[in-house]
């Protein structure tokens, strides 16, 4: 599918998913790496956080932004009882992590942030969905662990990848956990006039 | 990610997507295509249909089964208000019922079956995930529809493919609606000792 594009992207993200996203829809797009301090503020909420991550990363960039481009950063968390889980330190603690989350119901927050420079204008926006674990013998969740696939996730497991076994039910967006709502996004992209069908 | 597998698994299914959701594993399988008749009865329920569908589809290959072999099949439909949405026959077909579904909440079930000819043991059983569609305008579906995709899609849409922008939020399983539950059949799986970890 192909939209008109009319302004260009400048994605200020690393993460591949964001990258195919992207590519899916035939936009063409430049990546400027974000460097921003990514550490929580003590007592932060987990959404909060997330928005200010997405936010802090595209005025990263805004020095950078040309004239008819918009950029666009995103933050995923996984967020269990109010804690945010990040990325194991090491197969035990993504062990302890999956035990945790072993049939339960945790959520996963994306915040992204849309900057025009031109326009002056800036859109941020938190979707949430919550996903459901089955419920799991530990002999299992070891075996995924044996796969080294979580070790780079945060929560430790890949929804598109192997880890989807580990799946019950998700409540909300897909693409969110996966790392962008891009249904929203493109629904803001059309708003904000950077793509016209 | 990948199990000791003890059961060699007869796909009865020419789905590429369930092929690929046993890759994933790095299940050994062979596909042996079922020939059946699809009609719905007169007045049958959605979801009766669709576990006929699968039951028949692994019956018609039992005779092909050997000793150590299991056979799965599959079945999924896109039901909107009691009716089954099947494949479109022209794209004003298409446009049809994606203006059906826009903004509105319909049901994707997926009836699977697994037989065991050793054992005489048939399992079935059937995953409902609701799908919420945007309210999106007319234009855009339309240039969904130009894309092609949802030519040969089954209620006018892919979820896994550039039809995802058309989904707000799902309830219930991803991969059920992409075609196979494949998180409920790895634990049948493993029940039934196909493949051990």
């Amino acid at each position: 599918m192909k939209f008109n594009q009319v302004k260009k992207i400048i994605l200020a993200s690393g993460s591949p998913r964001r990258k195919e996203y992207l590519e899916r829809y035939q936009l063409t797009y430049e990546i400027i790496k974000p460097d921003i301090d990514e550490t929580p503020i003590r007592g932060e909420n987990p959404e909060v956080y997330a928005r200010r991550m997405a936010k802090e990363k595209v005025a990263s960039i805004n020095g950078d932004l040309g004239k008819n481009e918009i950029a666009l950063s995103a933050d995923t968390i996984v967020v269990f009882k109010e804690k945010i889980l990040g990325k194991p330190r090491s197969k035990e603690d993504a062990y302890q992590m999956l035990i945790l989350l072993n049939g339960q119901t945790h959520s996963v927050i994306t915040a992204y942030a849309l900057l025009v420079k031109e326009q002056n204008s800036l859109t941020v926006n938190a979707v949430c969905t919550k996903v459901t674990f089955n419920d799991l013998p530990k002999k299992l969740l070891r075996a995924y662990i044996d796969s080294e696939e979580p070790l780079d996730k945060a929560g430790s497991y890949s929804i598109q990848g192997d880890g989807t076994f580990l799946v019950n039910t998700i409540n909300g967006s897909y693409n969110n956990v996966v790392g962008l709502p891009i249904e929203q996004v493109i629904q803001d992209f059309l708003k904000l006039n950077v793509i016209t069908c």
